[in-house]
C-alpha cells in the first residue's frame, strides 16, 4: 500500500472515531443534559485521535476483522483521555485547549469537575463490557496516571529532576495509555503472548516518542498545540530539554537558566532557547525521539507486512514530523 | 432473629467491608505511592458503610450465598461514594469531613482532585468485573450523579427552587447509587425481574429517607456528620425544609427567611429554626421521612422472612433513627 493510500485509510479511521464519539454525546444528552453537553464540547473540539487510532490499528495488526468489538475501547481510551484533560487543565488553571477556553474557564470549576467524572464514567462504561482482564489493564493504566500525576506535581519546578524522574512520569501518563490500549486491543484480538508483549512495547515507545515531541512544541510554539507557547514552563514543568541542560550547563549559565525556570515570563523565551540549544538540548531530546520511535517501530517487527502493520508505522512517522 | 442478634450480623458485616477495604489500599500503595495513600485517608476514616451493606445484604436476599461474588461490588459503590465526596468537597471548600480536615485543605486541591479520581478508578475496576448489565447500572448510576450534580449547582441559592427539583438531585445524587446498588447486587444473585424491582425501589426509598435525614441534621447539627452544622445553608444548598418553608411562609416571615438562605451566618441559626418551625417545616420533613421508609419497607413485602430481610429492616430502622 503507497503512502497516499495509508493517509487515506488512517483520516478514514479517524472519521469513523469522531462520529462515534458524537453519537455518544448526542445519546447522552437528553438523559444527562448540561453535563453532557458540556464533555462534548471539549470532547468533539478536536484532536488527532491518536489513542483510538492506536487501539483499532493493534487489533486488526493481530487479525481482529470485527470494528464493532474493538470500537468501544477505542472510544473508551479517547473519553479518559479528555476526562484528564479537563482535570489537568484544573490543576494547571490553564486558559485553553485545542485553540478554545477550557472548561473551567469558560463555565465553572465546579462544573468542569464533574464534566471530567462524567467522561471517565463514559470511558469505564464503554470499557466494562469487556473480559476481567481487559477492564484491569484501563484500570491500571488510570491509576498510574494519578500517580504519575502525583508525581509530576512534587516535581514542579524542581530542578534536581532527574531523567528518571521524568520517564516514570511520562510512562505513567503519556505513554501508559499508549501501551494499556494497544496491550487490550491486542488481548481482544486473541494475541499470543509475544504478540501482546510487542503491541504493549510499541504503545510505550510511541507513548515516550509524543511526549518528547510535546516538550519539544511547547518550546517552539506550535499553534496545533491550541496553547500558548511555554505553557509548560510557565507551569513549572520539568520537561526533558530543561532537564537536560540543567544536568550540560555550569557557571553562571545554569545559574540563569535556573533563574529562568524559576521566574518564566514571555520575555525571557529567546534567552531560554538560546540555554537549550547552547546545552545542545534541543538535539538531545530529537535524538530521543528518534531513538525511541525506532524502537517501536522493531516491535513490530514479529508482525507480517499487512495494512494494519503499515498504518502504525504511517503514525509512527506523524508523531516524528508534528516537530519536523 | 431478635434485635441485638441483627445488630451484631449488622457490625460483624460493616468489619467484613472496612477490612476489605483497608485491604485494597494497602494492596495499592506500593504500586500507586501517595494518591493511594490519600485516597486511603478518607475512605478508611470511617463512614457507615450503608451503601455496601446494602448491597450485600440485597444480594443475600434474593438466596446469594457467595459473600466474594459480592464484596467487589458493594467495595466498588463505597469507593465511588467516596470519590464523590473528595470532588463534592472541592466543589463546596468544605473544610471538614467525617471530623477530620478534607483532603484539599489538608494537602492541596490538585492532588485531592486526582486522589478522587483514583477512587474512582478503583470503584470502576471493581465493578468492572461483572456482566455488562451491572457494569451499565453502575456507569448510568455514576452519570446520573453528576448529571444531579450539575442540577444542584444551577439551583444553589434559588429560592425558586421546587420540591421536584429537589427530588430530581436527591434521586440522582443520593438515591440513585442506593437503588443501583441494590438492583446490580439483585442481578448477580440471578433475581427475577419483580425482585430486580423491589429491590431497585427500595434503595431508591432508602436513599431518599436518608437524604431527608441528612437535611434534618445539618440544621440541627449532629456530632455524627463530621462536618459544621448548617454546612448546607452556608453553602445555599436548597434543601427540602427549606424549599418547604419557602413556599408555606408569606409576607415579612418568607422576606426574613430569603434574607437568612441568601446572607447565612451563624448568628441566624435559631432565627432559621424559628421560622422553619413556625412552617411546620421540620415535622413536614419528617412525615416524608417515614413515608418513604415505608415504602422501602413495603417493598420488601415480596420477600420471604430471612436473616437479610430482618437486616435490611433494621437498616431502614437505623435511617430514621439517626434524626429520632
Amino acid at each position: 500500500m503507497d503512502e497516499s493510500a495509508l493517509q487515506e485509510c488512517l483520516l478514514d479511521l479517524k472519521d469513523l472515531v469522531d462520529s462515534r464519539l458524537e453519537s455518544c454525546i448526542e445519546q447522552a444528552i437528553p438523559s444527562h443534559g448540561q453535563v453532557a453537553e458540556l464533555a462534548g464540547d471539549v470532547l468533539l473540539a478536536g484532536g488527532k485521535r491518536l489513542r483510538p487510532l492506536l487501539v483499532i490499528l493493534a487489533y486488526e495488526l493481530v487479525g481482529g476483522c470485527e470494528m464493532e468489538e474493538i470500537l468501544p475501547l477505542a472510544l473508551a481510551f479517547e473519553m479518559i483521555h479528555t476526562a484528564t484533560l479537563v482535570h489537568d487543565d484544573i490543576n494547571d488553571n490553564a486558559k485553553t485547549r485545542r485553540g478554545i477556553p477550557t472548561l473551567h474557564e469558560r463555565i465553572s470549576q465546579e462544573k468542569a469537575l464533574i464534566a471530567g467524572d462524567w467522561l471517565f464514567v463514559q470511558g469505564f462504561s464503554l470499557g466494562g463490557i469487556y473480559e476481567e482482564r481487559v477492564v484491569t489493564i484501563m484500570a491500571d493504566c488510570c491509576a498510574l496516571i494519578a500517580s504519575a500525576e502525583f508525581k509530576q506535581i512534587d516535581h514542579v519546578m524542581d530542578l534536581a529532576t532527574s531523567p528518571d524522574d521524568y520517564l516514570a512520569i511520562v510512562k505513567g501518563k503519556t505513554a501508559g495509555p499508549f501501551s494499556a490500549g494497544c496491550e487490550g486491543a491486542a488481548l481482544i484480538a486473541g494475541a499470543s503472548p509475544e504478540q501482546r508483549e510487542a503491541l504493549l512495547r510499541f504503545g510505550m515507545e510511541m507513548g515516550i516518542s509524543f511526549q518528547l515531541v510535546d516538550d519539544l512544541l511547547d518550546i517552539r510554539g506550535d499553534e496545533r498545540m491550541g496553547k500558548p507557547r511555554g505553557s509548560d514552563v510557565y507551569e513549572g514543568k520539568m520537561t526533558l530539554p530543561l532537564i537536560h541542560a540543567l544536568t550540560i550547563l555550569h557557571g553562571p549559565k545554569r545559574q540563569r537558566l535556573t533563574e529562568i525556570i524559576l521566574g518564566f515570563n514571555d520575555s525571557m523565551f529567546e534567552e531560554l532557547i538560546e540555554l537549550l540549544i547552547w546545552a545542545d538540548s534541543i538535539s538531545y531530546t530529537e535524538i530521543l525521539i528518534k531513538t525511541h520511535i525506532e524502537r517501536a517501530r522493531s516491535a513490530l517487527d514479529i508482525f507480517a507486512d499487512s495494512k494494519a502493520k503499515g498504518a502504525l508505522r504511517a503514525i509512527s512517522d506523524l508523531v516524528v514530523e508534528r516537530f519536523a
